[in-house]
């Protein structure tokens, strides 16, 4: 069942390590089929070097298991939440990744010092309330406080990326941390302005129009 | 002897360079076996790569080499001190990991900022007092100072993790390193208040009732 | 067609995220062949996991795409504009390694603080001006304010490396990322001195002459 | 000629990248043949992927080349200094690594904060003159400011590590980065005291006596 959306959600997964976004069995990735609507996701506290295809999760968007003998990630009722309230989403990527996560325990949004940052976020990434595991609080949390954004700070917790598809919601997750960490090392050489909101609204633009090859995200 | 848990104890012992937490021959891994109380443990001196399950060394828990070649690392005693006194305690693992280390080098606990470090550890994580290296007075500050947490900072040397099992200690001291990695980066940038102890606690009630697979650590 | 160009090129491109110098589809480089002024360049948007020598695009120093299926990087116009401006630079690199756009975001020269930095830059690395991606805008900044640099930081954005060829320009830009590493780290405990500007030249000077085989780079 | 110590100093230069020391061909390292004074070292600009235990080449103590096709690293009249001027030293390791070198550029000695520097190093690591590189000046600092220590930081420029033989002055120079590494993140959240002299002495009498198998360094 979806074996093509599995193996791209096993994909992104693995991904996260390799990335140095997660360590252990933190952090998770899952995609929503745009047919059925089913979700295939992490199942809970797997390390990702034993990670398939096959024993990644299926849930329905109730978080009933369709397939799959693991428990899914206690994330799960989070991420049902946004694929809820979002029909643009169909991917989801959530990490603990240090940088961005040392924004999210000082309770500051990131803002936009880069090009690059301008281009794949198009504004400053924003910061949840605090939110406690296991239940839809997350969840309520990225609908409400994200905006257009595809990047959202949870409050000392760690981040979420959204995404057309998990790919994209991975790439989006691999910038936020690069973009947390340069950021990082220019505020601790002193202040510094972010990129006027004219500067960063064109550059987001030009890369949405311009960039990578036309059948590629 | 043992080959169970010799297996496991090389699992940890190798996977203790590849997450980045010692360097060298550095840090050590043991486990105690819950039928015979012989101890596994690393041998002294000896680079992680030359590291085979047969080349570690089995000890009971007054320190006699039952099995090997070589001589047990020069941390035994104090692993022993410490099996002696916690019962409940069948894995250990020591390392000098950086951002770890640079709290037990000012004597600073550190402190719970984050979901995940509420969730493993549930509560501040805390300093020994110096401690010589060699005999047993490692494994009594731990013993003295740990408390019901499952990690301690050594001052002026490292840290220590202790689980049911050794894979357990091996992931507390993951997440040790994690947690004092991102906190370290949230606290150059200025102060920032840690999270409310009843927040800490509810987080380390979910984690472990809620997280993982029925038959995982 | 430029199949040994298209070689290099690509072992350049490679190279640049296992130096930790790019992530995800960022960053690029390009080398020009000195008989026929073609071009040879990374396509846009493609992880460099996924380039070949065969499906990067050749392109003429107007822009004409001569030979490849993809379209070329976002960032060739500013390439080729320093080509047409530049007879001497046969290679170009362009990346966003976080330490040295750390000094880019801050608007600060890279200055030379030792003896590695001053055999390899001979003076300090200038700061463009802001330049939009996209068009020549970068390319000319390039131009004017590099001087005799073989490296130059693009204001809120990362950095471009110039070589006689594009192995050369790829050890400048594995070496810029480097010294702004060290410098990050030396500024962070406190002010200190660059080198005097005659120790700079002199370091810069042996280095031009004695260092390396005959026939290397 | 020399195969086994051939071998042995390839082992060591090709630690130096796979342990984060080194970048590109910067840093080398030598070893010294008891019975014929001969020394093995580092052809000067080649990359570590290129190195083979061939292609090292073979120097007597005042520098010519006995066999080899490759020019010495420009480091090798230092080296030879350094063998000439200590009988007890047979192996010598140079690097640019970052944590210990942003100590050279601030001209501070490298002080003793925890247990495992003490017990290798003994005592602070002091911090060379500025020095010329290419001739004698850097082996000439290194041995009149060493004193019994086995490492110094070189002004302004990096490190270098002695020992009795090349692999003793790698384990050196990888502990110097991981103490270099651990005092700069302490250092960074505020000052804080180095450990008593006669603790230093103390870890350093200990480790020298217990620590490791009898036939290993």
């Amino acid at each position: 069942m979806l074996e093509k959306l599995r193996k791209t959600v096993w994909e992104a997964n693995v991904a996260l390590p390799k990335n140095g976004l997660v360590l252990w069995t933190s952090g998770n990735a899952s995609g929503r089929d745009p047919e059925t609507g089913l979700v295939v996701i992490k199942p809970s506290g797997v390390l990702f070097d034993q990670l398939t295809s096959e024993n990644l999760v299926v849930v329905d968007l109730q978080g009933n298991v369709v397939e799959g003998e693991l428990k899914p990630s206690v994330d799960t009722a989070s991420h049902l939440y946004v694929y809820r309230h979002r029909d643009d989403v169909h991917g989801m990527v959530h990490t603990h990744s240090p940088y961005a996560t040392s924004f999210a325990i000082r309770g500051e949004p990131l803002r936009i010092y880069t090009t690059t940052s301008a281009a794949v976020f198009g504004g400053d990434i924003p910061v949840s309330d605090f939110a406690t595991i296991g239940e839809e609080e997350i969840g309520r949390e990225i609908v409400e406080k994200i905006g257009r954004n595809s990047a959202i700070l949870l409050r000392s917790h760690g981040v979420f990326t959204l995404g057309k598809d998990v790919l994209t919601a991975l790439k989006v997750a691999v910038i936020l941390e690069e973009t947390a960490q340069v950021v990082h090392f220019a505020l601790l050489r002193g202040p510094v302005d972010p990129l006027p909101a004219e500067v960063v609204a064109a550059g987001y633009r030009v890369y949405h129009t311009n960039y990578g090859q036309k059948d590629r995200s």
